[in-house]
């Protein structure tokens, strides 16, 4: 018997039918023996259903008086999921119990729509399961030390599941989402592509972070913090599929990276299409020039991703930056008026028309050559890089954005990845 | 500077548009000078959609834990209501607070789906509307001993308004709702029915549980109780309209019975055709029969409402009552099946085409000759009288439906309720 959590997204919780469909799963997992939480998403559509009624009432920026209620209305969404999940539990003849966020309770900070969970109060939950109930938790949202509800933000539930199973011990952290586990790049990109059986936390906080969109990338900091083993599994599956095919389904999360690294060298590569490149051409060489470009960047509030800086020639060097695209015309309107007259940069050239290719791997640590093998790779196909930039398990390269789907194949195949190759 | 309780139905929450003439509205009063607590309702339809979705995971009957969902997920309709109606009267520049009733605490005991209050701190909310705010507090719920949400029923919001008026000694609690007030009678059926500016609590009272839907009675109850003044009045009068006059529309339920007493006898007539007559005819005139033939249906869970034990003859005495008509069926059925035979009733009679009208009015009191100038009104149209039971401020017949708008018609006008009369 074991402590397991189950979380399940928007989609799943889409329909009373879908909601019946979690239950008959939920209930099929508690008969096997296993003490069940489950933290669900609200029902998809209903989120955003939500904060469009309150974007009607208050288009503008928001105060934190707002906020507060903005949170208070977003949180409902869950509160209606759990409810309904303990409605069709109950139903399927299995005893469980739903709670708001501010029952458990789950202690936030008191920063509205993305507050951090600060702690977890199991004492409720554990009486339920020892009384055989399944506790279904409301995710996403939490308490503040006055009592006001807040939220963590969108894709909040995944970090409130592991956050749930941290607390409670858990022996493993079920996410069931729309894709059957992590692969090791998009399969809509490259139909090769391969579901890895296991990956090491540190690779998937690289790879959520560089777009593979599986798992919200806090939630998997609170996993590796907190050492909560997790499982990204498909929620479209059939409910009756047998409980120890489905408990091996997926992709497990490991810390453990001996073992692994044996295996693979590079595990996955991801890409993204969100950012812009900006140079300051010929800024002068000098102390504190970075923080002169980047300061006033942060200022403004605006993220910076890849920063490279090239050796100087003449006293002066250029300085390079990516942001999210979105970012791209402020940033270029803002070092034109402040930051070039003040560092008396002789040019700004930018380029929204770019993209990131990383490839992602633990084993990089301890070999050699992988991004030798990388740039050759990319070479061979006639695609020039722009930037590189280097991690202890990453590297990445800034590309014009035409090539990205040929960058991605050719690195996928370069590193062994393709299914072809990998079951030959 | 007056404490004052607004309370608004779901139609006038029943879109953004209409949830920004709330406030408005509420605005509005808060300009000028008045403390102001807002209890809205969830918007229109939103309660149903939710127990919809309920009823859909669980179709059967409801044990204590799926009634603990069922008012988890119902309460939220209200947390988006007074999260959207803070936002709104923020827009309007109008600093607001929302709570849902777990956070003032409204606490009540643990009877999910009709929870009663029991009490209510207003500490956090004395302390914000010191500090110039204008407090929305969730209608319809509150929270239990252990901390479970719980709903006070249908039509809650309104004595969830009268208790935060009560428990604030506030000046005024005034129910906005769709009709501009409590009439003589239902003006569909008499034209000439007229909007009284005050009515006595105990005529209320009446009259609300006659079938004049203008507010629950167990808000009336609880308005008489703590003698909150309370004001009926329109949420379709322009948001703009002068506050003097909004003050001053309406009915205003009041406790002062002397002056009332000498304005009119009768102050309006209550109808409905909700209910069936059962008689058992022939019934042993012994003691205990009453309890015999009541008990029973008592404890099938069948409300009754008239009850008339008619002289007894031969040592056998009629016995006749109504119940709902929902339940008139298997009334029946009982009555066949067990309390005819235990009784050695002769026979059984129903009458499902019935209805009953009353004259209600706290003049009734001390004027004698009321109910006979009711029976000859009845009398002069040709309307046979079948029951009749009578209170200190009430007289009810029972007739068959077919009369029911010709009684109704004649008795407003024999009591000199018409429009056209008192005008004149």
């Amino acid at each position: 018997m074991a402590l397991i959590v189950h979380k399940y997204g928007g989609t799943s919780m889409g329909s009373t039918e879908r909601i019946r469909n979690v239950a008959k799963r939920v209930a099929k997992w508690a008969r096997a023996g296993h003490q069940m939480v489950v933290v669900p998403s609200a029902m998809s559509g209903e989120t955003n259903r939500l904060l469009g009624l309150a974007k009607d009432l208050q288009p503008g920026s928001l105060d934190a008086a707002a906020m507060r209620e903005l949170d208070a209305i977003a949180a409902t969404g869950e509160q209606v999921s759990v409810g309904l999940l303990a409605l069709a539990l109950q139903a399927e003849g299995q005893p469980a119990v739903s709670y708001g966020g501010w029952q458990v309770p789950i202690k936030t900070d008191s920063v509205y729509t993305k507050a951090r969970i600060e702690s977890i109060d199991d004492e409720r939950v554990r009486a339920d399961l020892a009384a055989g109930k399944v506790v279904i938790i409301t995710g996403f949202q939490g308490i503040d030390p006055e009592g006001n509800v807040t939220t963590l933000g969108r894709g909040g539930s995944d970090t409130s599941a592991v956050a749930v199973a941290a607390a409670l011990k858990a022996d493993e952290c079920l996410i069931y989402t729309d894709v059957d586990g992590v692969y090791t790049t998009d399969p809509r990109v490259v139909p090769e592509a391969q579901r890895l059986s296991t990956i090491s936390f540190e690779e998937m906080l690289e790879l959520a972070s560089q777009g593979s969109k599986v798992l919200q990338i806090r939630s998997v900091e609170f996993a590796g913090k907190y050492r909560v083993p997790l499982r990204v599994l498909s929620s479209f599956t059939p409910w009756d599929i047998a409980i120890d095919e489905e408990a091996k389904s997926g992709t497990l999360i490991t810390f453990e990276e001996d073992e692994k690294m044996e295996k693979a060298v590079v595990s996955g590569i991801a890409f993204n299409r969100d950012e812009a490149k900006i140079t300051v051409v010929g800024v002068p060489d000098k102390p504190g020039i970075a923080y002169q470009i980047l300061g006033a960047v942060a200022e403004a509030n605006i993220d910076v991703d890849v920063i490279v800086q090239n050796v100087s020639h003449d006293g002066r060097t250029d300085f390079s930056f990516t942001v999210h695209r979105n970012d791209y015309t402020r940033t270029m309107d803002l070092l034109k008026n402040t930051v070039q007259p003040a560092t008396g940069a002789l040019n700004l050239i930018g380029d929204a028309k770019i993209c990131k290719v990383s490839i992602v791997g633990i084993g990089m640590k301890s070999h050699v050559g992988v991004a030798s093998t990388m740039f050759k790779a990319l070479s061979d196909d006639g695609i020039n890089i722009q930037m590189i930039t280097t991690s202890e398990i990453k590297t990445s390269v800034v590309i014009a954005e035409k090539y990205m789907e040929l960058a991605v194949r050719a690195l996928h195949r370069a590193f062994g990845l393709d299914a072809a190759e990998a079951t030959a």
